[in-house]
Parts: C-alpha cells; structure tokens; sequence
C-alpha cells in the first residue's frame, strides 16, 4: 500500500528534496514535441520524457491541475496517464495533486474522490478558509498526504495571510499552528510556504518541528532565493522540505532538448540544495 | 453578450431569488433514471427535467462541480451538457459553477478558461485566501460574476473566518470589506454567507449595500431559517439575495416524481420568500 509520508521520508533519506512542478501548459511545450497543436498524447509525451529524464533527483512531481483543467477533456486524459506514468516507471516517488480544493465536508468527498481514487494522486493541497471540520474527508484519508496552503508565494499574499489576529500574530502563523497541533492526528498533514518569504518559513518551521514536510513553491522564476530558503525551510536533521520548481525546470529550454536541459536543472537545483545542507555555503 | 450581473438582476426585477443547487450526486439519483449505473447521460437527463420543471421560478443553476468530478471522465461532460441545456431552454437564465477555484495569478488563468470558456459558466465561486492581486484573472473577467467565499455555511467554518483581526473585528468581515471595497472595480463581485449564520448575514448586507449579490446557501438541510435569512440577506430594495437549495429541492422524492417534486419545493421557497418580502410574515 502507498503511504505518501513513508515515500517522502524514504527520499529524503536519500537526500533528495526536489519537487519537479508538472504545470505543462500547453502553449509552451517545445515545437519539437507540437507545440501549438498540443493533443493530449503529446503532453504525455512531454511531461514522460521530463520525468524519465529527472527521476532519480527528486522526492516528488506536482503537476497543477490547472493546467490541464484548461483544456477540457484532452487536459485530463493528460493528467491521469501522466500519473500514471510516474506510477510506472517510478513507483517510489509520490505525486502531488496541485489542486488546491476546499468545501464543505459532504461535497469535499467528492473532490476526495477525484483527486485520489480517479487520479490516482499521493497527495494534494488544499485550502484552509472552511477549517478542519469541512476538510475532514482528506483529513481522514491517512495514507494520502493533506498539504494545507499557509503562506503562499505571491505578492499579494498577505492581504489576509498577514493580518493580525488579536493575541495571536499574523493568520498565517495560526493556521500553522492549528494545521501542526489539531489537525495533523493522522500525521498526514504537510504546509505550503512561499520561498518567496523566507522570514515566514524559518518561523513556521519553528512551530511545526522535525520532520514535518512544508512545500515549497516560489524558487527561480517567481524570485526566492535558494540559500535562504533552504537554511529557513531545513529541519534539525537537515530534513523536511519539499522544494518545487516549475518552469525553471520544464520549460528550460523550448528545443528538442528540453528533457536534457530539464535533468541539468534539477542536477543544478538538487547539488545547490545539497550543498547549502553539508554547510558549504553558509548565510 | 451573456452578462451575470444583468441577467441577475432581470430575474430580481421578477421577483425570483431563488438558486436551485444541481448537486447531482449519482448514488442519490431516482432508480427511475438509472440508479446505481448512472451514465453521463442519465445524469443530464435528471438534470434537465429538473431545470424544465423550474426554470420558471429561478434566478440561478448552481451546480458544484465536486459532484460531477468524482465520476470523471463522463461527470466531466454530464457537467458540460447540464450547462448547455440551461443556455438552449433558458437562456436568460444565469449559472454559477461552484468550484471555490483560486490559486496564484499565472495558475488562475487556467482555471479562468476552464471554468468560462470549456464549461461556459456565467459565474464562479472563488476562495479569498490567496488575495485580490492572485485572483486578477477572475476579478478582469467583467461579464462574469465573482462570488467570493466569506462565511461559510459549515459548522466549523468560524475556525479561522471568526477570528478577530486586530482593529477590524472577525476576518469574514475583513473579507467583505476588501471585496466590497477594493475587488469590485468590474462591480462583477458577489460574496457567499451561509445562511446558517444570519447575524453575520446582516452584518455583511450592511457592509456591502444594496445590490451587491449575496449567494447564500445552507437553507433547508444544512439548517438554515428562511425567515431570518431573508430579512438578514435582503437589501433595501427587497434585492440582493441568491437564496441556493440543492438536495432538499433534486432529491426532495426518489420516485419517478421527483421533476414534480422539485418544482413542488422550489415553489415552496419561492412563495415563502416572497411572502416574508412582501411583509406578511415579520421576525
């Protein structure tokens, strides 16, 4: 049976702590493969050859619903048989369903359903703005992971994460809190923190402790800096954080060598990571 | 060129505030449209003999999408034909996908196309968490309604909407201000109060004003009273007010009646509201 924290744990034993973000819009996929006229075999195509080509670097793959969402059917068909595709040839790495989904309890069963039971995903984002009693029916699934959005990596984060909450500090800081204290029973809850915010991270990884795994989106393109996320985001045991990187890493080059230059990305992300972790480069 | 907020507010002009909710769960549709085997188009046909038998009573479909997800593939195009059959048999009729969508700028316009251009949705339920400078993409759309989450129909859902921001009391009122304020520059935004919290109901009217649309679901199973709703939720000019049922109007027989028991129910609602508008019932 597939337990997404077990898989998590046992890569990053392996010291790896890249998340390769699968957000494959279709209007970007190289012309080699057919971009422009993109059906859905050919972002399974894609999305295949990247993860051949990355698969012994990473702890995850985080394909963005969205990005398939948008094209209807076709979209979907592309994103099962893209989780299928890592199931097969790399059934030790879990895959992260980026959806995410919140309701009220009765209709997040069928969002569970979907995400988990028809996709087939390990583990999937969600939104904590109905609290924890809505989102039990992902909270109860203990082999699945639960990854809640904390502090998230756009610019306009804070219009609410950062509002004070009387006694209490900033929403985000709450939601870390009740998400690691009361929520977390089956201890299959995971945080997003922005590596845009590197502040927030180091204090979030105060509250939630050792081996608690915080997802973090925001590295290259959208501008976090790598050394301060990792030396924020790490655990005591040098552990603990799931670093996501989209389109640095996908869409690295638009010629026929995309997976080639996707695997140097990754290379690139994964030694820099393992560096700043043995202490070479210090802040 | 369909617009939400006119079309909502033709179907105000006439005195109709109901919103029946296509929640159409296929383990809970009649045994006589297919039972237990439900197919895509079993589930368009229960759909659209419940629009036939209300549309004339209406001022809104809200199917939720989680519903339709769970069957994938064919809940996908049930979905799609569902929204099709209102725009050929009622066009004037609006239709909101409940899908509480949001996610950073860049990923929102994926769902954006999903949502308005494959689905052909009028309106779309969004959740605030990420900020009105991520939901851009949706809030840019003018022609279609925005219904942002504020406070949740769900028992649980003052674990965080409740909590008090310094100087500015609880965060959903937080949340009505900034969208009544600051997001609603295409006044193409709505917010969502449960119906199970009129005093907060009442509060957010005061914020917001006349004429701005307040979704309102939780009547009727979730507990809801449509008597205080009603006189929390509507404006001053008697408006404002998308009063959503969805299992206590679909499933209100599990016989071959159910269509007639539909219309039953949403005639029901629909009188009661109107009577408590016209003053013939007072709190």
């Amino acid at each position: 049976m597939r337990n997404f924290m077990e898989m998590l744990h046992a890569k990053w034993d392996e010291g790896k702590f890249v998340c390769v973000g699968l957000d494959s819009d279709p209007t970007k996929i190289p012309e080699s493969v057919g971009k422009g006229t993109v059906s859905q075999e050919q972002i399974v195509e894609f999305n295949s050859r990247i993860i051949d080509a990355t698969r012994d670097l990473v702890c995850a793959y985080k394909p963005n619903i969205a990005f398939y969402a948008t094209y209807g059917i076709p979209g979907w068909h592309a994103l099962r048989n893209t989780i299928d595709w890592v199931n097969q040839v790399a059934p030790e790495i879990p895959v992260i369903l980026d959806a995410k989904r919140a309701d009220i309890g009765n209709t997040n069963r069928g969002y569970v359903a979907e995400v988990f039971d028809v996709l087939g995903a390990d583990a999937v984002t969600v939104n904590p703005y109905f609290g924890a009693e809505a989102l039990q029916p992902f909270l109860e699934r203990k082999d699945k992971g639960i990854i809640v959005l904390c502090r998230t990596s756009n610019k306009g984060a804070g219009e609410f994460q950062d509002l004070t909450v009387l006694g209490q500090g900033p929403l985000y800081r709450v939601v870390a809190q009740h998400v690691a204290s009361e929520w977390n029973k089956n201890g299959n809850c995971a945080l997003v923190i922005g590596a845009t915010y590197p502040a927030e991270l180091a204090e979030v990884r105060g509250i939630v402790g050792d081996g608690f795994p915080i997802l973090i989106p925001g590295i290259g393109k959208q501008g976090g800096d790598l050394e301060k996320t990792v030396n924020a985001g790490r655990d005591s045991k040098s552990q603990g954080m799931i670093i996501n990187s989209s389109s640095g890493i996908i869409f690295a080059s638009d010629g026929e060598d995309f997976a080639e230059a996707a695997r140097r990305e990754t290379e690139k992300l994964h030694n820099g990571i393992t560096q700043i972790l043995k202490g070479a480069v210090t802040t």
